[in-house]
């Protein structure tokens, strides 16, 4: 019998003490020489991100469009990094897709079916039926984006709506409503006020960006955090380490150092 | 000297005499079998489409959906039909994205840099810094999702604001004062009022879907339309031509035929 997504988050949490993700936005300029001579280099990087990590955090978190932005040896990076991932984590889509239902069937079958990621992330403006195809697959999770960490998050999700609630609550309402416990949320670290809210009215799986090189403070944040279904990713700040990198073993070394770092922090400020 | 994306769109559509656009929506599941032993099916089927229609379409939408769902051999589908398509035609990547700042550079890399698209649909609901990246780039447009032609666009889009405007109708009205000529509109050709107007007000740049297969009537569209600077996609009543195809020149002057047909529709339905 196949598990629900949110069996597998709380097993994986209970497993590995984590809530963290790693972030793989994997920037080809900027990855460390030693990577340079690998006919994929941001796989191999990847792989060695992987190695480092797996026995710290809860899964990972890949990020399509630094893979989208080299070609052909992006879409093998994509699958074979996927791949590489251990079967009992998390595996997040970071793409924020949405488009009629049946591009949205092309990209839960790219997602989902060839790549098995466990869920992905959904940019909701196109509604109910854009969702739809993702929902179909038994198993997975859809993170849909309600409030995100950017400098221009508010411009559209903060508008105020005839009854006075803003934009961003009314789509957690109506897609909660619609969909029930095979949604999650899409929340920046920032914004701890809505973190608090959702995390105590309900068991909603939340993932949360913006710790780390987007600047928002540890410790506030996990004052508010107030169920165990969350999930914090950080990318820049454990994939790119301080420093010259002189070979591939100090990599892995300081890449763990890192993550180990963060996710001590994060259990040292869970108040639950 | 570079020339705008409005230029070269007016110049295109004067030459071919055509404000259709081909979507390239390519199905590996549904193309016929005389492609099958290609060593990538979906770029030879592509191939054929472009020879065929050239001369016929003002240029090509590319869903980027299709090529995600059947991994490397899509990414270089795409990469190699984009550069099939003659560099005086329109080439627009339908992705529908929308991201934080340095990840919509990412897709800015990957979809303007890298495969040399004219434009790219953007999903709006992270706000300003989230197109920026695209705009960026000289010669360039970004198609703002306005109104979609999908059965659940209204969900959302349809949301009263508190002075009573409809949620896209800000939208609209935002992305315009903050971007001025830099973007266009996506509005379903089911809308026909919006498309109305949208075209009588300013010289807006629009991209229309849902003709053809998605069942909406031309000649009602047509009507109101009020500015030449539109494009009409059409994907599946192009590329998929009714009965057994035997070989490629069959293949090709089918294709050619139902796109002659639904060009000659759209000029002579048009007011203007």
């Amino acid at each position: 019998m196949n598990i629900t997504y949110i069996e597998k988050l709380r097993n994986v949490i209970a497993i590995k003490g984590s809530n963290l993700v790693a972030g793989l936005d994997t920037d080809l300029l900027k990855i460390p020489r030693i990577f340079a001579n690998f006919s994929n280099p941001v796989l191999e990087f990847n792989k060695c991100v992987i190695t480092a990590t797996k026995d710290i955090v809860a899964g990972y978190k890949i990020n399509t469009a630094f893979y989208e932005a080299i070609g052909v040896k992006g879409a093998e990076a994509l699958e074979k990094t996927v791949k590489f991932i251990p079967d009992d984590m998390i595996k997040i889509c970071d793409a924020k897709r949405g488009d009629i239902g049946n591009t949205s069937e092309m990209y839960a079958r790219a997602y989902f079916d060839n790549l098995s990621f466990d869920s992905i992330t959904f940019s909701p403006y196109m509604g109910r039926d854009s969702i739809q195809p993702f929902l179909s697959r038994p198993g997975k999770l859809v993170y849909v984006l309600i409030r995100t960490s950017n400098s221009g998050s508010g411009d559209v999700q903060m508008l105020k709506l005839e009854g006075k609630e803003r934009l961003y609550e009314r789509i957690a309402a109506d897609y909660r409503k619609w969909f029930q416990e095979e949604i999650g949320f899409v929340i920046g670290a920032n914004h701890t006020e809505d973190i608090k809210n959702y995390t105590e009215s309900a068991d909603i799986p939340l993932l949360i960006p913006g710790i780390g090189a987007q600047g928002n403070e540890l410790e506030a944040l996990m004052r508010n955090i107030r169920n165990n279904l969350f999930l914090i990713n950080s990318s820049r700040s454990i994939i790119y380490p301080a420093g010259k990198i002189n070979n591939k073993g100090e990599f892995i070394s300081k890449i763990a150092e890192n993550t180990l770092k963060i996710n001590t922090e994060i259990n040292k400020f869970k108040v639950f």
